[in-house]
C-alpha cells in the first residue's frame, strides 16, 4: 500500500475540472491509439517473466548458477530505473544475483567497477534503445577487451542485450548469436523500467517482477477508471502553480530512495522540460532530497528562500528494521534522551512529519506518499504513480512529454569534436 | 592549478564596481573584525596538524596500528565536507585508515554501516558544533551499545570528539576523559571542513591536509589582495541575475565529485536562502549534476525549459587514468567507432565541453572550473573559492549569511512531538 496525502489546497472549480478532462482524454487517447507504449507495460512485460525464466534454463551460465554478478551496461533510462528498485530492495533480499552499474564515461568509475568482477561469474547486460549511445558502447568495448570476452565462441552466451527491434545492436546481437529482449518504439527511456529494460535484469537479481508489474497494471487500471482521481488534482496543482512554484522537490526519508530520486528527476526534468506548442521554454525543475540529512542542508532555503517551490515528501511506514536509541545516559548530553527507547524508524518518521509541518507553517505547498513498507508492490505503484502524474502535467503544459530533442544539439558538437 | 573562465559577458560599469567595492569591503570587515571565523581556519588551522600527531603519538590504539577505520557520526556541515574530500581522494591513496560516515537517522543505513565495522580496528569521532543535534547523539548512543564501549574505562581513547569550547558534548569529553578539538564559535557548520571537522579525520585518514590548507590560505590571501577578482565579477553577475536566473547548477564530470555537489548545496541554499534586512524572502537554489550521466537526465530541461539557471562545469582535466577504448570494431554498432583509441578521460571531457558549447548556444549563461588534477591542493583551492563566493553574494543580497534560523521551527515541532 502507499498512502497520498496533500495538505495544499484545492478547489473542485469547473475550470480546474476542464483541465483535468482534457488532460484525462488527451493521455487516454495516447494509451488507446497506441501512440505511447508505457501504458501497456505493466501488462504485456507480463510475457517477459516467462522469457527469462526460459533463458535461465537455456543459458548453461545461469542454470549451472556460476554467475554470482550482472553487469548492466546503460546510461539515463537504461539505468536510473534499474537501479531506483535495486537500491531499496537489496537489503531485503538475499539476491540470487548481484547488480552492478556502468553508466558513466568515467575512467575512474569504469575501472573501480571493473575491478570488483570476475569474468567466470559476470553476465553482461548491455541496454540501449538505439544501439548507439556512446558511452554504453564505449564501455562495452572496453569490457569485451579487459575480460577477454570471446563473443565469437563461448562468451556469446556471457552476455544479453536490451534495444529496440531493428537497432544496430539488434543486429550485433543476431550476427553474434547474443540472446536478446526488445523495447517497443513507443517507450521512452525514461518510461521504460517496466519493459524489458527493468524487467531483465531485476528479475535475473532475483527480485519478485511479477507482483511490481501486478501492482502497477492494478493502479493503472483504476487510474483510468477514475479510482484514483488525486493524481489528477496534484497534476492541475503543479501545473497551475507552475509559474510560481516552478520546481518540484521530492524530499525522501531514507537512504535507499536517493536512487528513486534521481529516477524521478530525469523523468520530470526530461520529459517536461521543453518548448511547447505554443514556441514557449516551459518545465519544472525536478529536485531529490534525502531526510533527515537535507534537513541539515536544504531546509534553510525551503522555508525562509523564495515561495517557488512545492515539496512532496516520501517516507516509509515500516522500515521493517527494530534498531533503536538504547535507554543510555551520557553525562552532559542529556538533552536528546527524550528520544531514548524509539526505534530510529519512529524518530526518522517523527522528524519527517515536524519538518512537513514546519513547511506548511511556513506557507510552502506540500504533500505526501508514504510507502507503507518496501516492497516490490509498492515500488511498481509508485513508478505509474509517477508515470502517469508526469504524461498529465506534460499535457497540461502542452509539450511532447515523450522526446528530448534539446539534448540533439550536444551530441552533434560531441561528433564534430572526434572529426565526425 | 585550478582553472576559472567563464562564457557569460560581464561589463565593467560604474555600478557593478560600486556593487563589488561594498562586498568585498563587507566581508574584509567580516575577516578583520574576527566576526566571522571560517577566513582564519587556512592558515590557523595548520596548528592541528601537530595536534592530530601528538594525538597518535598518545594514543595507544593509534599509535599501535590497531585501528583500520575511522566512524565519523556528524550529519550536515559535520560530515558534508569531509565526504566531500574523501570521495575524491579516495582512489589516490593508499589510505592509512578507512572513513566511514554516519549521518542519517536512517535504520537501515545505521545498520548497515555498523556491520562493516569491528570495534577492535574503530575510532569513532563524534561531530556535532552545538553537542545536542539528535541524529548524533542518538547514533552515538546506539554505536555504544551495539559495540559494548566502555566509556569509563578503555574505550576513552576509542572515541574523538569535535565540538565548540563548553558546548554539552565538549563536556561529556571533559568528564570521560575523550581526547577533543574544538571549533570556534564564529565558525558555522557549512563553513567549517577547514577547521578540526574536516582536518582531523583528513589527517588521521591519511590526507595531505598541509597541503589543502596551503593551498586554501594561498588562494585567500590572493583573493584579498585582489589577485583573483574574477570572483567578484562572477558574484556580481549571479546576483544580478537572481531575479531571473535563481537556480545555480553546478555539473561536475566524475562520478567523486557527488560530495562535492552535495557539499556546495548546502553551503549555498542555506546561506544565501533567507529572509534579508529587507524583510524579503531571497535566496539562490543550488543543484548537483553529474556529467555526462545527467547530460541523460537533466540536460534537456537546461536546454529547451525555461532559461532559469546558471551553469557551472567542473572537471578533471588529467584523471591519472589511462583507461581507453580500444580498438575493438563490433559488426553493425561500428557508428561510434570514432572514439576508438580514445582515453576516457579524452571522452568525459569532450563531452563536458560539447555540453557546454550546446548550451551556449541555447543562451544560457555558463562558466567552468577545471581541476589540473585532482589533490589536497586543488581541493583545498575549490573549497575556500566556493566560501568566498558565498559569502560575496550573500553580501549582496543582504543576508546574514551565517546563520539558519528557518531550520528551528521544524526542531521545535519534534520535540514537542516526544513531549517535550
Amino acid at each position: 500500500m502507499l498512502h497520498f496525502s496533500r495538505d495544499f489546497s484545492f478547489e473542485n472549480t469547473a475550470a480546474h475540472q476542464n483541465m483535468m478532462d482534457d488532460a484525462f482524454a488527451s493521455i487516454s487517447e495516447e494509451y488507446k491509439s497506441g501512440e505511447v507504449g508505457y501504458y501497456n507495460l505493466p501488462h504485456d512485460s507480463h510475457a517477459l517473466l516467462d522469457e527469462v525464466q526460459e533463458l535461465i534454463q537455456g543459458n548453461i551460465l545461469l542454470n549451472s548458477g556460476q554467475i554470482k554478478d550482472i553487469a548492466v551496461i546503460g546510461i539515463g533510462g537504461s539505468s536510473l530505473g534499474i537501479k531506483a528498485v535495486n537500491s531499496l530492495m537489496l537489503s531485503k533480499n538475499l539476491n540470487t544475483r548481484r547488480l552492478h552499474f556502468f553508466e558513466n564515461s568515467d575512467p575512474i568509475d569504469i575501472s573501480r567497477t571493473m575491478a570488483k568482477l570476475r569474468k567466470e561469474n559476470t553476465l553482461f547486460i548491455v541496454i540501449s534503445k538505439s544501439g548507439s549511445t556512446i558511452e554504453t558502447t564505449s564501455i562495452f568495448k572496453t569490457i569485451i577487451s579487459y575480460f577477454d570476452l570471446e563473443l565469437e565462441s563461448v562468451d556469446s552466451q556471457r552476455v544479453i542485450v536490451i534495444t529496440d527491434k531493428g537497432s544496430s545492436l539488434s543486429l550485433f546481437a543476431k550476427h553474434y548469436g547474443v540472446k536478446q529482449f526488445n523495447i517497443s518504439d513507443n517507450v521512452g527511456g525514461r518510461f521504460s523500467v517496466l519493459s524489458a529494460v527493468g524487467i531483465v535484469p531485476l528479475t535475473l537479481a532475483g527480485y519478485d517482477t511479477k507482483t511490481l508489474l501486478d501492482s502497477a497494471e492494478g493502479f493503472l487500471t483504476r487510474f483510468f477508471n477514475h479510482e484514483e482521481d488525486h493524481i489528477l488534482e496534484k497534476a492541475c496543482h503543479f501545473y497551475e502553480h507552475s509559474p510560481m512554484q516552478s520546481i518540484n522537490v521530492l524530499f525522501a526519508y531514507a537512504n535507499d530512495l536517493e536512487n528513486l530520486c534521481k529516477w524521478y528527476v530525469q523523468l520530470w526534468g526530461e520529459s517536461l522540460g521543453k518548448i511547447n506548442t505554443q514556441e514557449k521554454n516551459v518545465g519544472l525543475t525536478p529536485i531529490g532530497l534525502i531526510g533527515s540529512i537535507d534537513q541539515h542542508s536544504f531546509l534553510q532555503l525551503l522555508i525562509e528562500g523564495p515561495k517557488d517551490k512545492t515539496v512532496t515528501f516520501v517516507s516509509i511506514e515500516d522500515f521493517e528494521n527494530d534498531l533503536s536509541i538504547p535507554d543510555v545516559t551520557l553525562k552532559h548530553i542529556e538533552k536528546t534522551n527524550f528520544v531514548n527507547s524509539n526505534s530510529f524508524n519512529t524518530l526518522i518518521n517523527a522528524q519527517c512529519d515536524a519538518t512537513r509541518e514546519s513547511l506548511i507553517q511556513s506557507g510552502v505547498s506540500v504533500d505526501s506518499i508514504v510507502f507503507q513498507r518496501i516492497c516490490e508492490g509498492n515500488i511498481g505503484t509508485m513508478i505509474i504513480y509517477y508515470e502517469l502524474l508526469t504524461s498529465l502535467v506534460g499535457a497540461m503544459l502542452h509539450v511532447n512529454t515523450y522526446d528530448q530533442p534539446g539534448v540533439e544539439l550536444g551530441k552533434d558538437i560531441l561528433y564534430k569534436k572526434f572529426g565526425k
